[in-house]
């Protein structure tokens, strides 16, 4: 199992020539997850070499404009590039509005399929080989984050073993791929562990959008293979980062720490760091394995 | 009196790595003015050394996605940059609503002056030393051309010679300075060519946004030191860019011979050209003096 990670960008709400506005990929499993949608992200997903008329499912954490704006000129460019796919865009209240608005007004409503999903904590979406949770986190407006699990939850079917054990093709194998066990005509049980290879481990990939040190996004990030937490402040701000409702680089070392994660990067870096290593530095002091984000920096995770 | 283009983007509908979405600074004589704000112009103004605290003015041609995208985005940069000067946006009927609705359902109600002027043809803005018109081009939906005259419509006010003629300061020079004649309290009457330099010739930059081939046009850039015009498409496609409202190089050449200007800059360009040298070429056959848009060029006009 492998997931590529590429980050599109890594600015805070003030976008720098060098970072651009939040949004990051998560691509695993024939999946391309789009975490925010900052301004800019449909020519950082060119960039990358992302097409804009693949599968895709967005994510986004919260409705203020450096994470959402990027929405709809996506939109307009997926129309004039005839996209047949369609599109499901995730997030809390109030995008459904926005979608519209900015589209209508503008006369990009989309000649695809579009799905807006308004979301609550807990399972967001789940298929065979994805999985995606959510916590309301700490910020000043309601701000979602999300877990995304890639990998089967269930070992893959064999067919070759069923047939060697009788099993005729049909309803039989449904239930047994679905995980239940099936009594054949002779009275034997099959146990689906007999026709189902071995589970291989999944991915997970937590982003937090904005947000205070948060526990539950703590419980959220237990054991992730990968945490993109904001960090926007350094530790010279720690005080406006909790009036603000967002993190300094320590808090998000402290939530990756906590969390017990393999790995943590820093993103939503305010512009008043030109040279982000500082921030890379005071999270190292509580976790190790951390870097700050960079625009089109892309991290490939393995199990 | 010199006058410097910048354009931000240069794209069609769709932007390419290369080029970003519809922008372009004009500056002179103190004043700054942005034509159009595809999604991104906040950074290429940064890029192009361009604060967004100071005092400008923001032209939009149409409520096409492309064109306004990056007005939201703008506007809350200039939020968190805590922008003191006011802002004035002109733009078609409907802008008044887009900005509305992108600011408010994302937090980002601009929290300095904010002015948003729906505009008809004719004299859009006249001070001193800038004169701003419009007309309405012929695209798929209402699309503003502006034409921007930069410098004073009469002749520097020489304190000295007032004051050599006798003439007390205070109203009289007021009406000599808005070029009335007055009379003295022996009888004489000073023009006021007698207390005014001459008239430095202004500069004009014509930018059409999205249009096919206008007469309206032509008048508006009769004479025009610059006319910054849209050319989407090359003359294979002549027939589809009369279709859908746009021009062909050639179409904008016509208009830059017919009007006679001085240059020719050809912007829009659609994805379809990584290589819009076909274009400039169509283009000269006609009209000499033009060229391509890039993001990020500058070009510098005098008078």
């Amino acid at each position: 199992m492998q997931v590529r990670v590429v980050v599109l960008g890594s600015s805070g709400g003030l976008p720098t020539p060098e970072r651009g506005l939040p949004a990051v990929i998560l691509e695993g499993g024939g999946w391309i997850i789009l975490m925010d949608c900052g301004e800019g992200t449909q020519r950082q997903m060119m960039r990358a070499g992302y097409s804009l008329c693949k599968k895709m499912k967005v994510f986004i954490t919260h409705l203020h404009g450096d994470h959402v704006f990027g929405l709809p000129g996506m939109i307009q460019s997926m129309n004039l590039l005839n996209r047949i796919h369609p599109l499901e865009v995730y997030g809390p209240k109030g995008l459904k509005d926005f979608i519209e608005d900015t589209t209508i007004s503008t006369m990009s409503e989309p000649n695809f399929d579009l799905s807006v999903f308004e979301v609550e904590e807990g399972e967001i979406f789940s298929s065979r080989d994805l999985v995606v949770r959510g916590v309301w986190a700490d910020h000043s407006r309601a701000n979602m984050s999300y877990r995304v699990n890639f990998g089967r939850n269930q070992g893959k079917f064999h067919p070759e073993r069923a047939k060697e054990l009788g099993i005729p093709e049909g309803p039989l194998w449904g239930m047994l791929k679905s995980g239940k066990s099936v009594i054949l005509e002779g009275g034997r049980v099959v146990e689906p562990k007999e026709v189902l290879g071995e589970i291989v481990p999944g991915i997970s990939v937590v982003y937090t959008g904005d947000t205070r040190y948060c526990e539950r996004v703590v419980e959220l990030a237990n054991g992730a293979d990968l945490l993109i937490h904001e960090a926007t402040f350094g530790s010279d701000l720690a005080e406006r980062a909790r009036e603000e409702g967002h993190s300094t680089a320590e808090d998000a070392a402290m939530v990756a720490s906590s969390a017990g994660v393999k790995k943590l990067i820093l993103t939503h870096i305010s512009s008043r760091y030109p040279d982000a290593k500082i921030l890379e530095d005071e999270a190292r002091r509580i976790f190790q394995n951390v870097e700050v984000a960079r625009d089109l920096g892309a991290y490939d995770l393995k199990s």
